[in-house]
C-alpha cells in the first residue's frame, strides 16, 4: 500500500491518507474515512423508539449500574450505524453487502466517538466496485469500542464531498 | 438437540420449539425466538435522522430504481436491529458482544419481515450466560434477506414474557 498523507487530521505522520469534507479524490486501498459523533440521551431515546429496543441498559441508570456499567449505554447497533453513514456520505448510492461487529467496550452518552472505515480491497464489477473496509470506532481518543469489517458495492470510487453535515 | 414443540406458531411439526409472548421457559440450545415487523416510510425517516444516514437509496425512489431496486430500501442496519430487540425483549439486561450480518436481498417499505434468533451454544460464566445465536430475517414468508450470527451475555436463561409490544 502506498502511504500518502492528504488532508489528514489527528493522525500521525506516515498514517494512511484520510478524507475530510474539504477533499475530493479517488478511493484507494489503505484510505481512511472518518466521522466523529457524540450521542445524546435524545439520540438513545429516538433509536429505542424506531428499533423498538427497550433494553433497560439503555434507559435505566440503575439497571446499567447493577451490571457494572457507569450509566446507560448507547445501543451498539446505533454506534455501528456510523459505518454505513460514513460510506454512504462519501459514496451516495452505496449498497451494503455485509458487516461484522465486535462490541468491545461500552459507549456512554456524551462519549466522543470516532468512526473510521479503511478501504482494504477494491474490485471492479460491471462498472461498480466491491469495496472491503476495516471498520472501527474509538472513544475518547484511544479506546477501541467496536471493530469489524464491512463490504459495500459502490457506484464509483470518487469520494464525494459531504455537503450537509447535521452533527 | 432435543426437538420439542412448545407454543409454536407458523412452524412445521418437528421444528425447534419457539417462544411467543404467552410462554415463560428456560432457553435451551436449538430454541428459536421470533418477531415480525413491517417497516413504514416513517420508520425509515426516523432511522435516517437518528443514524444521520441520508443515503438516497432509502428516501429517493428514482435513485433506488436507477440501481435496479423496486423502490426505496429500508436500512439494513435498521432491519438487523430486530436481533438485539428480540434478544433483549426476552432477556432484559442482555449485553451484546458481537454480530455478523450478510445482507442478501433488499427490504422494502411494507415487506413483512420475520426476525429470528436460534440459540446454538450456551455457556455459563460467573452466574451469567454467553449465548450464541444464528440470526436471520425472512421477508414475505420465504426469502432470506439477512443472515449471520450474534453473541450476547445474558443475565439468566429464563425467557421473559414480552409485556409491552408496540408493533
Amino acid at each position: 500500500m502506498l502511504i500518502r498523507i492528504l488532508h489528514c487530521h489527528k493522525v500521525h505522520p506516515l498514517s494512511p491518507r484520510c478524507f475530510t469534507s474539504a477533499t475530493l479524490n479517488v478511493l484507494m486501498s489503505g484510505d481512511v474515512l472518518r466521522k466523529t459523533r457524540v450521542y445524546t440521551e435524545e439520540d438513545v431515546l429516538q433509536y429505542s423508539k424506531v428499533s423498538c429496543d427497550s433494553n433497560p441498559l439503555h434507559t435505566d441508570s440503575a439497571a446499567a449500574k447493577d451490571v457494572g456499567f457507569e450509566g446507560p449505554l448507547v445501543h451498539g447497533m446505533l454506534v455501528a450505524s456510523l459505518f454505513p453513514h460514513i460510506i454512504s456520505s462519501h459514496f451516495p448510492g452505496a449498497v451494503y453487502v455485509s458487516q461484522s461487529l465486535n462490541f468491545k467496550f461500552p459507549v456512554y452518552i456524551g462519549d466522543q466517538i470516532i468512526g473510521e472505515v479503511q478501504a482494504t480491497n477494491l474490485r471492479e464489477n460491471k462498472n461498480r466496485y466491491f469495496a472491503k473496509f476495516k471498520t472501527r470506532c474509538v472513544k475518547n481518543g484511544d479506546l477501541l469500542v467496536i471493530d469489524g469489517e464491512a463490504v459495500a458495492l459502490l457506484p464509483t470510487l470518487t469520494v464525494e464531498q459531504i455537503q450537509h453535515e447535521k452533527r
